[in-house]
Formats: C-alpha cells, structure tokens, sequence
C-alpha cells in the first residue's frame, strides 16, 4: 500500500482539475442573508453536498482514479471505507469502466453499503479494527493486482478535493478565508493548498467536533494523535490525519475551530432551513464552528465547503432525544 | 380590488426580469443521472426553492412591487395569502422600502406568520371564508390607498413567474417539455407562456394533485370549477384558477396530469435523496406526475420547476403514519 504521498503542487491541483472536468459537477456557490446576518459576515457556501455521490469525496476519487495508467486501471482499485469515499470510489471506477472493491467493517450502516452497491462496487465485509481492515485490503491487493486509494493521504485524493475551493475562488472572486471540516484531513488540505496558491493571505482554518478534535490537539501537540474515541453525531469525521494530510495541515492552517454537539445540530437545521440543503451533520460543523467564534470573522468574507449531503433522512437528529 | 389582468407579452417579460434582476436569485439548474434513469428522460430541475423567500413567489411579488410608481409604493402594499406568497410580498416590500400588510386566514400555520413577519409584514388576521378574507382586505385597502397584489390573476405576478422558465430555457437551450404545479396557476401561467414565445413547439404540461385536480377538471369542463375540498398533503396547492390563469392555461397547456398522494410522498423523499434538495410537498408534483407517465415522456428532454422549500422540517410527511 504505497501511497503517493507528495504535497500537490499548483501543476497537480490544475491536471485533478481538467482531469475530473467531464465526470464531476461545477456545483453551484450559495449564499443566505439571513444566514449572514446571524453570522456577521459573508458566506460562501460552496455546495459539495450537490456533488455526484453526494459528496466532495468524487473529485478525490475520480482524479486518482482516472490518474492511472490504462494497465494500472485494468488489474481495478481497492479501498477502504465505512463511508462516502467508498461510494465515490465506487462510481469513479464505473465512469472509467473499471473493478472497485471497497472493504468495509461489518459495522457500517446498510445505507452506506446500498450506496456503494447501487455503483457497481464490489463489498468485502471485515471486522471493524484497523489491523482487520488492512488485512482484508492487502488480501484484495495480493489476489488482484488493483490499485490502492487512500481516502485522504494521498496526493491525487488531495490534489482532486482541492478543485472545489479552485471552482469556489474563480466563481466569487477573493476571499478572506476559507473554512472546511477536518477529518483525515483530505478536504482541509485541498482547500488550505489551493488558497494558498492563489493568495498567501487567505486564511484557512479547519473546524471538527469537540468531540472528535484529534486533529486539533494533533496540531497543538506538534504530533499525530492517535487511537482516541469519536463519540460525535459527525459519522464523517471520525478518521484522523495522516502523515501527509498533518503535515500540510501543520503548514498552511490558521487554526482550527472546534464545535459541540448541540451547536452542531442547529447549525445544520439552519442549513435545510434557509438554504434548503440536504446536510449531513458532518457538514455543518464549520458553520457552528463559525457562529461560536463570530467575532473572529465580523465583516470578513468567508468561503465555505459543504462537505456532503449523505444523511438517513429517517433518523434526523433534531427528531431524536438528545443529552 | 382592480386587477392588472392582460395575459403578459414578452416584453412585460423581459421587463419583469430586469426590473427582478438585482432583488431574486438566478437559481441554480441541477439534475440527477439516477433519478433520469429512473424516469427514462432527461430532467433539467429549475430550483426556485433556493429562491429568495424559499420559493418562485419572490419573482412576481418583487415584479408587483417595482412596478409600483413611487407614488402608489408609498401607501404599501396589501396582499391575501396563507402561504408563501405574503413572505414573499413582505420581502418584496422591505426591498422597496415599503410597507407591506398581509391578510391571512387563522387557520394559517405558525410557521407561515413568522416567515411574513421576519420579513417586516404587518399581518390582519381573518376568519377562513374568503368572503372574510375579501372584507378584510378591501377594509385595508380602503384604510390606507395601499396597492393589491394578488397572488396568481395578475399580469405582473405572471411576467414575474415566468422569468423562472426564461433563465431555464438560457441555461438549458432546447426543451421538448417544461412543467410545474397548478395551483392558482401562475406559476404554470408564466412558464407556458415564456416557452411559448421561446418556441411554441415547445409542450406546457401542468401538474395536480389528484385530491386537488381542479384546475384539471376546469379545463375539461372549459369553465372555472370552484369550491372543492381540497385534502391533499400539498398545503400550496389549495388555489383555483382566476379568470386569467384560466384563460392562459385554456390557451397553451398541452394537459394537466394528476398525482396520488403517496407517490407525491415518494417524489418528495427522491428529490431530497438524490438532488440532496429541501423541498415541500407540493414541489414534488410535477416529478410524481412524471414517474406515473413515463411513457409520455420517454426520451425528451424536460424543464421542471421546483417551486418551493419552505415545509416543517418537524413534521416530514414520510415519518406520519397516513392511510
């Protein structure tokens, strides 16, 4: 499982960009004044949630996918993934006319599977610990030759997820910052680096729960923390950084923001409410992230990546009892 | 309560876009390669539920209201509605800078009077007859000189709705069909008539409820049908048709399909699993009245307005249990 592990450079975030061009959507760039006025600031959102899959995951996948070579291509890619990367991946590979293979922990919710399904993607179930996860992934690799994408820390999955806030600076023209939630790290990354290529004084700053900030205390601690528990409603922030994605992470963020359950929840009705957005709780965590901290932001311009829109529409969490 | 009640040109069209053009979103244009194959036809989704307001209403009340000399501006506006069309009227105004008096039923949901309220309308309460409803309005009318804006039988309203179907045909080019919810039909009224100017080959295809297929019947019958229930789940499709939406519809629909209940439901939840978009109920009309005549429609391809988002994200219609 070698990974390319390259920072990208403007030359790779412009190929991800061409390269995912006929595959991915332009999605579109959202405001709301009312949003807005609570925040005291602008806001950008930038509606990844309408992304194919459903998600800002695609770009990663399609551009690592579509960067292999046709004999690479044809022996298929495997990954790992409990979630929307495994989707992405899933129709990335349809698009190319290719095997995926995502091994996912006997854990993951049905719907996630369906997903990954519903593309042509091929399961293998394995139990839910890391070591189980990888053994799984390296029998694949043995047994078929196919190509490894990493979710995040990897250079085509980052240089794919930067095209989003590329697509979000030539669309509303200068920013102050840009905000985008922290998981492993890919998306966070993509934008920090595709900011900072176009204006070193853009300003990133990642957001993550308060109950999953291992990438904060990650950066605080100068080292990658591991192994700790992620008991958030975010179901889409519970991996952590890896080497590449910290170490870019570690150069180009500002800070980042941390978020409480309860915020998070209502910063995510707010979203289907006056931007009349499918969600998931994920998604919201920079916009509550940046109402507890709106004096950091007055009267800034402010880009926002909506991460994804991938949520259990039975189960939404303002309807459930809560602590 | 004189109406401005000539069916709109196209250059009261061009005026109304122009005239709405700094105040009303150009709304995105989406589609969904899985809901396509589920109808068999390609459908270009025009989403005025991220409109201003939350809904296709903003364009013609914001039409209205600019159209007013300054003089007739200065003694307000006065509209009747229960629904999106007095938020849209009280945002309209607050644009302008005037006021806004909205008369509404008390039966109308809270949620309704905080939308016309948070956006500066003063709201007169009235029982639910319309004859109640037209005593209290011309009271304000008499009380302050202020100008009527009705929700649909209004010239200004209609070259305002129809702008929706103008940015769509810019968009999309060619279209074999465009179709929307008929409630009063003003909506409908502007989409057929800016299809119809772009190109006449161009089929207008209305939607109903089938528990609210008035306007259906009416233009079978060729006379306006009135005072039916109306116990559809689709809380802004309970209008009928005024003498001029009537006229219009007569003139250019190529048919008005109905829709049962549970596939509305149905249409609803797809739209918000698969476009990641809020919508409410009555929304989701046009793409249920799709999916059951798919035969109709195999191959072509389809404009679709969505009309609007605002719903009681509490009360999700799949969650109740209905018969």
């Amino acid at each position: 499982m070698q990974l390319p592990d390259s920072i990208p450079t403007p030359a790779d975030i412009a190929d991800a960009a061409r390269r995912i061009a006929p595959h991915a959507r332009r999605t579109p760039v959202l405001r709301s004044r009312s949003i807005e006025a609570l925040a005291g600031c602008e806001i950008h959102f930038k509606c990844e949630n309408l992304q194919r899959a459903g998600a800002f995951k695609f770009r990663g996948a399609c551009n690592a996918v579509f960067s292999l070579s046709d004999e690479e291509a044809a022996r298929g890619v495997v990954t790992q993934s409990s979630g929307n990367h495994g989707a992405a991946v899933a129709l990335a590979c349809r698009e190319r006319g290719i095997a995926a293979t995502v091994v996912v922990p006997r854990s993951a919710p049905r719907i996630k599977l369906r997903a990954i399904e519903a593309f042509g993607g091929r399961i293998v179930p394995c139990e839910v610990s890391q070591s189980a996860r990888d053994a799984a992934t390296r029998e694949v690799l043995a047994e078929t030759g196919a190509s490894y994408v990493h979710p995040f820390n990897d250079t085509r999955v980052i240089a794919g997820q930067a095209t989003a806030t590329v697509e979000l600076l030539d669309e509303v023209g200068h920013l102050d910052v840009v905000m985008a939630p922290v998981s492993g790290g890919g998306l966070m990354s993509g934008a920090a680096l595709a900011a900072h290529y176009r204006d070193p004084a853009i300003r990133a700053i990642g957001t993550e729960p308060e109950k999953a900030r291992d990438a904060h205390d990650s950066l605080l601690a100068g080292e990658r923390i591991t192994g700790r528990p992620t008991p958030t409603i975010c179901d889409g922030l519970r991996a952590e950084l890896g080497p590449l994605t910290f170490s870019i992470l570690r150069e180009h963020l500002e800070t980042i923001l941390l978020a409480d359950e309860a915020p998070i929840i209502e910063a995510m009705r707010l979203i289907w409410e006056r931007l009349k957005l499918v969600i998931e709780p994920s998604c919201a965590v920079p916009l509550a992230a940046l109402l507890a901290h709106r004096e950091r932001f007055a009267g800034l311009r402010v880009g926002m990546i909506l991460s994804g829109g991938n949520v259990d529409l039975d189960a939404l969490p303002w309807q459930a009892d809560r602590d």
